[in-house]
């Protein structure tokens, strides 16, 4: 079976730097199967595309090149890495996008060479594509720069106790659907609190009325805050951030 | 030449859900080609993705595995189901969202059991991209789960007859193109008569001036109310549900 | 390996017209693997659909096909054509969307037959569709169609000199970013000058601060008007055609 490339960018799909991309990739690793994740990570967002990247990575075939670009200091002195990490192999620029990699033990990681014909405006073209395409040929990531360096990473926030023992942590991403996706781990609550509300929390969404507010534990085991068939975002003006209690 | 998965959902992309489907797939089915129909049905618009549906799935070759999950009511009591229809192979919440499969003569379904330790909010990961992996990888849709389920069906509205003999039908879909497709088939009608208009019918958009609104018949069968070089459906104020009428 | 067809559409993908293209290609063209370039082309805009498939239609390997349909006119007398360019092939309507590969030496191209049962609302699916299978299955353009058309070709303006000897060109593309590019090449140009602002050239978009305004080399060679973490459509009010000048 063929190595799979898979691609992480803001970069949406309309304009073609995508098809650059998938073309150069195309040309230096014929034998991989290129595998859209999403062109459409708000543009410029790092910590949005680091949360969707913590999401999927490990879920495919080990030896899979990710290869994901969120990248508003391109061409500047930010560096560009590759990391091979629990069997999977990542590229992209060192701006903490690949942090929940970075940080399973026994991660490896280099600094990527620029060569002087590479476009400064278009890493993702001429430095990232290269190398996750000699990645996915059986370069090893040793192979692709040198090693020592110190990469960017950024965490989560973690939850803290309140002078009550409960916990308190916030919003750490919105989804699709208006969903507010916690850093919080709930096991033994049973209510949540938020903007000034308490919520229940319910085993899925199809629990809640219409309309109705609630709270259940998500896919990845953290606390969302959610609204039956609506955005828990809009109806209670919940952003990145906002703090989320459990009790 | 490998199986093919097809995906359609309402997740977007951005948050990565797609791509954690997508790395199951991979990991339980790595000789399947995985195809994404769109991501883009309306978030919990099981219709407007029944409807989708029901244009692409015999288009493929014999054998390929459709993946299809809109599911407001994920994790509830609503059933998922596998199907077998005119050779091809289906995956998705029993909502409907299948019908045009299940109503073929012949189509098999079965209940797909939910294993205990899937997530109540992610069907998709957890419960159908594994079902449609077994199907990708030669499994029969008799060995995935319980015969005798009796499917949900949504059926399109049928048009009615007037008291003077027209055909009266209604907006089923809108497009991308503000296009108002029916379900209408035109046969000798010249007329179409919508929003207090009346319309002529014409081969192609092309056929209309920019701004000029007509109808013609779509390439499914059915009259599609259109606008040249416009939407019909903001410039007619048509949703679903308008009444159309033929003459 | 196999063969590549790429995809270029203006369809969106929740309707389900990209799926039924996608059935036909899978059909005819089993081995072949389908790349998605984009379906976000903006409704009807042969222009920009132009600008994109200009970015990426040589970064592929020799032999792959290149499906583009852009196509307001589908279903009238405007011509149908297959085109072999610089070792690519490429399918669309002949409207200009392959200006940039119809315009390289030794370029050839047919004019497509469009079959009797083809529906006037959907080349993509009925004709363009089926050509690309062929042409990924070895058929030679030749053999697809009648030679001897003469094919619509769109030029992007060039720039002129004014009466200082200055190079004053225009926006011709407005990318997701909100990036103006121009159709100006800078060479020995250290200002630009635009919507009543001086602007310096700098290397790349990390050296402006956030919310200032100036202008760099893009990856194809172009000038680009450009906000530091920001849009420089929007905040400098810029649409296609805006004049741009050099000194």
């Amino acid at each position: 079976m063929p190595t799979i490339i898979t691609l992480l960018t803001d970069f949406g799909t309309a304009d073609g730097y995508v098809g650059e991309v998938k073309g150069v990739l195309a040309t230096a690793a014929p034998d991989a199967s290129i595998v859209d994740i999403t062109h459409d990570i708000p543009a410029h967002d790092v910590d949005a595309g680091r949360h969707t990247v913590s999401r999927y990575w490990r879920r495919f075939p080990p030896g899979t090149v990710h290869l994901a670009v969120v990248d508003p200091d391109v061409g500047t002195d930010r560096s560009a890495i590759a990391v091979a990490s629990d069997g999977q192999f990542l590229v992209a620029p060192d701006n903490g996008l690949l942090s929940h990699a970075l940080l399973q033990p026994g991660a490896q990681v280099v600094r990527l060479a620029v060569s002087p014909g590479a476009s400064p405006t278009f890493h993702a073209r001429d430095v990232f594509a290269p190398a996750a395409a000699r990645l996915a040929c059986g370069a090893t990531v040793a192979s692709l720069g040198t090693i020592g360096h110190d990469p960017v990473v950024l965490l989560t926030p973690e939850p803290e106790l309140d002078v009550t023992g409960a916990a308190v942590g916030q919003v750490i991403a919105i989804d699709r659907f208006g969903n507010a996706i916690t850093n919080l781990m709930a096991q033994r609550a049973t209510r949540v609190h938020v903007a000034g509300r308490t919520l229940k929390i319910v085993r899925t969404y199809g629990h809640l009325d219409p309309g109705e507010a609630g709270a259940l534990i998500g896919s990845n085991g953290y606390v969302e805050v959610v609204v039956g068939q609506g955005s828990a975002a809009r109806q209670l003006g919940l952003t990145k951030g906002a703090a989320v209690r459990l009790s």
